[in-house]
């Protein structure tokens, strides 16, 4: 099966999700102006990604009941595809919020959500309502099944992880006060894993696997102990694109030095930098100038941080690979799982 | 036992819930300034208030109980006040962002927390965190307890419905276009019972109920039949003081005229008023200065507003009273939770 058809039934659910939520408001009574905007909210800030967090639910489910996308009876893809578009409403919301935090101007190709007339300092409030879509979905379609709890404390918790990354990257990179020092591969570590490796790499098949019936403890903590430092790998590999790829590779221009991130790149130049070239980075490093932003590219050569990222990857996919050959898979958990989210990540170059 | 008894015992248990709350974050190694950050969000924006919304739970659970505050259990006061504690850290999630999103300047006597030094923006991600300090206290609270997923469900839907009132406040009043057709007394109840009835005064007593395990969906009709035209009621007070109200007798200066609010005194106006007085209104309400603002206050009065109100507090006193009558008690519920709550908003002055 193509994977364009895979794409389009996952896209083609998300309308239904939009008239189920409207229908709510109108139960409520709610007034048409009303209704109009929070459409409008879900349609503009959730599809338009690349979607890979919602179809990696399916993805998983799949493998975990050996069968297809294609295959799933209607009902069954409402349910698992309905799980995957949470994961987007819930990067959605997270989204919203981040691009006023950072004073974002575009996003996904159009103006970000905030800066579109008349609505500012309201986005605030519909971000809210983003991830208040998730639970009313959740409850009008899992409420009956025994793992609905599992379900929302798994949302839960990995919202919150989420925000406890947002909220270290916050306070540790003042994009206008530059201070190195505040910055370290451990603080690194924990923003991306926070930030963005729950969210986007455990929280999808876990999802499954609740769905699936596979929700041992100890099945959740083998593909957590794979899924977190793959997402980890990840975010050093964007890190890594964002000053190394070239723009046509990445499909933007990098802006990491320029807005004084705590990046992996950084971070590892940090590790290696005599005094004198610590200085260079002090220096050059978050000013806004291209000369400055030259300064510190030429320099992360200079310290050989290419080689220091190929070795990583090296040695971290390894690693992975260790561990999913050792995964138990007595209670119906699949290495397959894992492995297919490492091909999709290993040397990525976009 | 005293009033100040029962609010000391209450504002206790707080600290407590810091120091759990905190404790998470310390389990996940979250670098020491985070921590900080996190614990001086929760002591700044969650106490402070007067606290009625949380008390009020444990009231309620007291009543159902035919115990008082005093007489709880170290165990028992610490799960029932964690449930008032939970509602006043959903309020200060919404105090949080909507002081953003108006603009504010103070709040109960403290500059916005937005307005503090360094936080700016990032009140928002703060905002998303008192929201989930409520679910990580749930779950180590009340994981084990049957009525678990019950309390989730009711934070989720009240949360919703207030983020809809709210949703609809902010596209029908922008403070600066001023364009009273976009008002109604049917947007204002909408409004007012969206934006405050279900969390303030709904949400209270339905936790108290499951935790007393009063909880079909009759009894839980019952009361919202009472609470959502009460704490309906409330707001119409509250928009009555505001602007006939002393600044004795309200603790502060009424500014809904000039901030163009969609407030229940303008909306009997425009209910009333004759196409001459329609223009006055037109040309003054929402208008920042004291000579516009004093034309509308005495117009008013001359539409008899302070009758129309009484009229309509007589009327909603005496139906509320009424339905508390023929409350049935057979499987727990008690009258005297609603009396309760009337007594305290009847004739209030502040």
């Amino acid at each position: 099966m193509s994977k364009e058809a895979v794409r389009s039934r996952f896209t083609s659910v998300f309308p239904q999700l939009v008239e189920e939520l409207k229908e709510i408001l109108v139960s409520y009574k709610m007034p048409q102006e009303a209704i109009d905007w929070f459409v409008k909210n879900l349609d503009y800030n959730t599809p338009g990604g690349k979607l890979n967090r919602g179809l990696s639910v399916v993805d998983t489910y799949c493998i975990l009941n050996k069968t297809t996308p294609t295959e799933l009876s209607d009902e069954e893809y409402l349910k698992v595809s309905l799980l995957g578009w949470c994961v987007e409403l819930l990067q959605a919301y997270f989204l919203v919020a981040d691009d006023m935090m950072d004073q974002s101007k575009t996003r996904r190709g159009q103006p970000c959500w905030y800066l579109n007339e008349g609505v500012g300092n309201i986005a605030i409030n519909d971000s809210f309502m983003l991830e208040g879509a998730i639970y009313i979905l959740l409850k009008k379609h899992f409420r009956a099944d025994k793992y609905y709890v599992d379900l929302l404390d798994l949302f839960h918790e990995v919202t919150f992880q989420t925000e406890l990354g947002q909220l270290l990257d916050l306070v540790t990179a003042d994009e206008y006060v530059v201070d190195l020092d505040k910055f370290s591969l451990e603080k690194h570590s924990f923003i991306v894993i926070f930030k963005t490796a729950y969210y986007s790499f455990y929280l999808p098949v876990a999802l499954a696997m609740f769905m699936s019936g596979i929700n041992s403890d100890e099945d959740l903590k083998q593909v957590r102990d794979v899924l977190i430092p793959l997402g980890e790998y990840f975010q050093v590999q964007d890190d890594f694109l964002d000053c190394f790829g070239t723009p046509e590779q990445i499909g933007k221009i990098g802006t990491d030095i320029k807005d004084n991130k705590c990046s992996w790149v950084v971070n590892q130049a940090l590790l290696h930098a005599t005094k004198e070239q610590r200085k260079i980075l002090d220096d050059n490093y978050g000013k806004k100038d291209d000369a400055s932003e030259q300064v510190c590219k030429d320099l992360f050569k200079e310290l050989g941080i290419e080689k220091i990222y190929n070795d990583y990857e090296e040695s971290v996919v390894g690693t992975l690979r260790e561990k999913i050959e050792k995964i138990d898979e007595s209670r119906g958990l699949k290495k397959e799982v894992l492995t297919s989210f490492l091909n999709k990540v290993y040397k990525r170059s976009k």
